[in-house]
């Protein structure tokens, strides 16, 4: 421990609008002590997603509310460095909700958890967690393609849509195609990652694009932004289509009311399905996933990409970054 | 045949706004000759449903188009009374895509079939037709509610939702509300059908009614209608809640944009299902299910009711009926 201080970021406001950096407070306080059966963390990089826009709002319902003045919440990975717990001794790679901070005491329960050897904290923060199980969940189990299905994938860059993608085509998918916000985060789709199409949302009139790149309907449409696109997607279904709710970003920001998808009633002309879910609901099978994917990655099928940003003073626009299309693949902090 | 000429009604023009009567124009024809294996069918009865209005302007892709100048499409049940054709022989009654005429001719293929004997034409056109099947269906295996659930219908004194209502009590639903448009179907729903609560949507706050009746949410919505009612039913899902997409008469006389549910993802928070279907795809399954359901008739679990009007000239109006919300239960019209 070099710092004699823990630094915090903390929730100044409900964001209205664009999340932006005024939303947060930046404190201080000292360490933490870790009692008795208790360890200290310190935390080392930090895992930002949008769902924690809503959060900051008390929007969703699955997570608890988060207050002003309370620390932001986030997904962490760090190092035990001072324990009265035998279970996680000093030195022990640990993740969980440590939030926009340096150092926090934990008695081990709740939402903590030992990195296993030979998981870097950047895998752990993102294949082998949330985010990953997202992907793999709601594309192999929901969106479920079978063997020569079309997937149309938006949001494809983003930590989720990446590997939803590339899951797809290990499925056995005859056509995937990602939708991105620029020609960088398109060419790597194509060229690394094997879309068999990318359409830039920025450049691109996506309803011709995604027309022609589906004549027949797509069989599954996995949606991470909500909006125009997912109205494009909803009027280019094949039979028997499946939507899978993941995300909406493109409305975490909108203020006032939203436009619902106004094109919901060709679910009923294709025999189609939208559904949504919540990662955490499937806990209890995170194992069975890793073990898939691990396998997937460790053959070179499955990539993954982190964009990492240094400093702790960066946190806040870490976040912002996943709103402004900035980030390619998961965004991550590394904050000591 | 006591009649020398075969009336019909042709569509006149795409419909625009609300169907109207000047979207027909009646004509006569010469009643047609059977020829070699064909049979002349007089029909008797007709069966308008909400969505021959989407047929007229061929937004469906599930019906074949309809083009100005046709004889209007719908369901009707008759008699055979000339015959080429052993298998349908004079006095055979038959059921089919008659149309909105008197007469007709058929070789037996396509769209007709006997009516059992012991089954009104009345039954053959509503619950033992796609009718009842898509209340079946829609209910028992797409929104499928176990024992304890709570259920919503929309459209609920129509000819599917009261049918719908009705099979997730048989089910062993816990509490089933309907929403409809007058006093007098709010009481049917509850007096006569064993609805639990009816809320009527002319006069009554809808939104703090269905919070109100659902405390923990539905969990199953049965939407006949969309618009306002399918986005409160969004906002009150339970958990793992399965939205059915009926029908949608509250947009099918729409003029330009229609809005999509603003709250559609609230099918992410409460990890829920929004499924639509079009019955003629489970043919096949008929017969299953008319066992079933005759088997609730025969035990009085089941009741239907036929909004019937008579006269061949009230064919139109038998149409525009459903969007009125004049039509209590199935709409039908004797023509003969």
């Amino acid at each position: 421990m070099t710092d004699a201080k823990n630094r915090q970021f903390l929730i100044a406001a409900r964001p209205k609008g664009m999340v932006k950096e005024s939303d947060f407070r930046y404190a201080e306080t000292a360490v933490p002590e870790p009692g008795e059966g208790e360890f200290l963390v310190h935390n080392e990089i930090v895992a930002v997603e949008p769902a924690l826009r809503g959060q900051m709002e008390n929007r969703a319902n699955y997570a608890a509310p988060l207050q002003i003045g309370d620390v932001m919440r986030a997904l962490g990975a760090g190092t035990v460095v001072k324990s009265n717990n035998p279970d996680f001794p000093v030195g022990q790679k640990v993740q969980g909700l440590f939030g926009f901070q340096d150092y926090l005491v934990s008695d081990g329960k709740g939402m903590i958890g030992r990195i296993p050897d030979g998981v870097s904290g950047e895998a752990a923060l993102y294949v082998f967690g949330g985010t990953g199980y997202t992907a793999y969940y709601g594309m192999a189990e929901v969106g479920h393609p079978k063997a020569g299905d079309t997937v149309l994938v938006s949001g494809a860059a983003g930590a989720v849509g990446s590997l939803a993608g590339q899951i797809a085509k290990i499925l056995g998918a005859a056509k995937v195609v990602g939708i991105a916000g620029s020609d960088e985060k398109c060419r790597w789709l194509t060229d690394e990652l094997g879309f068999d199409a990318a359409i830039n949302y920025k450049t691109e009139d996506v309803a011709a694009r995604v027309k022609e790149l589906f004549p027949k309907g797509m069989d599954v449409y996995y949606d991470n932004v909500g909006g125009e696109i997912l109205d494009i997607a909803l009027a280019n279904l094949a039979q028997g289509a499946r939507v899978v709710l993941c995300g909406g970003i493109s409305r975490y920001n909108k203020e006032g009311p939203i436009e619902g998808p106004k094109n919901y009633f060709n679910l009923v002309y294709a025999r189609a399905t939208m559904t949504g879910f919540i990662i955490v609901d499937h806990v209890h099978r995170y194992r069975e996933w890793s073990q898939i994917m691990g396998k997937w990655i460790a053959e070179g099928k499955l990539k993954y990409r982190v964009d990492m940003i240094e400093g702790f003073e960066n946190l806040p626009k870490g976040l912002i970054r996943l709103f402004t299309g900035e980030n390619i693949g998961k965004q991550l902090i590394r904050i000591a």
